[in-house]
């Protein structure tokens, strides 16, 4: 078998397991493999009954003996910048460590590009670790612009659930 | 008059001249006065007309006497993490400078986390600029945390064009 045969096709409801099992593996690297709450039922319905989608998926699938076998996915979703409009954000984009150097993570990557330029997205963006250096480096050469100057902020459900029952005034005074 | 006048209510498509007129001031305020390309039109359509709406808009509104007028806003919009599900992120937050100091602010971030309860997303979250350390500490004050470890990546639309121009292989080999 060649190196180079891969394909890429959007996902359908029946890959969710595959995704699922992707989105695991990444934590894993991610080194937050307990992080994982979501369930391939809370995928089949934000990712595939919902209108419209809270997020869709390109998967990359190599070909084996057996068949097509899923090896990679990049998941994104639309935001919106109040600077330039419309902006697609790449949530995950993950290749199994055997099926990497062969241009298949690139591949997936590109692939995203094409689909925020196709829907008039004058922005693609994503996060990465500061630690994953090689991913920071591979991306600066493709020509993404690491924005040092913004840190992301969060609050999980406990913390709002506090900020919220911690207010000594009314929330709209009138 | 009290300080303490002051209301939310969310946006209507009539407020857009308002809207873009606050984000045009946050981005002086975040030192990029010329990167507001967006218009009012843009505005109407991808928050008003568009099903369902890109973002959402609370506006924070104080009495004044010739009645109420526009003095902050929040913008913000869903996204997906595959660990938790559905989640909000916070794209905008101001308060006009002659404003400040009296909670509109922070009504307005707090009202965005019980949307968020209420949407049952389990993550709410902002950027926020690495200068701006009396907003970090305002933020982690109130339950916010620093996801240091993130950093945000980007394409702009010439980038894309550029990225997918450059590829010396086909996208999808089969």
């Amino acid at each position: 078998m060649s190196k180079s045969q891969y394909r890429l096709r959007s996902a359908e409801r029946s890959d969710v397991e595959n995704i699922l099992f992707m989105i695991k593996q990444l934590a894993e690297y991610e080194k937050e493999p307990h992080s994982v709450e979501i369930t391939e039922r809370d995928l089949e319905r934000d990712g595939f009954e919902t209108q419209p989608p809270l997020f869709h998926v390109v998967l990359a699938e190599v070909l084996e003996q057996n068949g097509w076998k899923c090896v990679g996915f990049a998941l994104w979703f639309y935001v919106y910048s109040t600077w330039q409009g419309k902006a697609l954000h790449l949530e995950d984009l993950f290749v199994l460590p055997q099926y990497r150097n062969r241009g298949i993570g690139k591949a997936l990557l590109r692939r995203c590009a094409q689909v925020a330029l196709s829907e008039k997205c004058k922005r693609y963006q994503w996060n990465v670790l500061t630690w994953n250096t090689p991913s920071i480096d591979f991306y600066e050469a493709v020509g993404a612009k690491a924005m040092k100057e913004w840190m992301l902020m969060r609050m999980d459900k406990y913390s709002m659930e506090r900020f919220i029952e911690s207010s000594t005034d009314s929330v709209s005074k009138q």
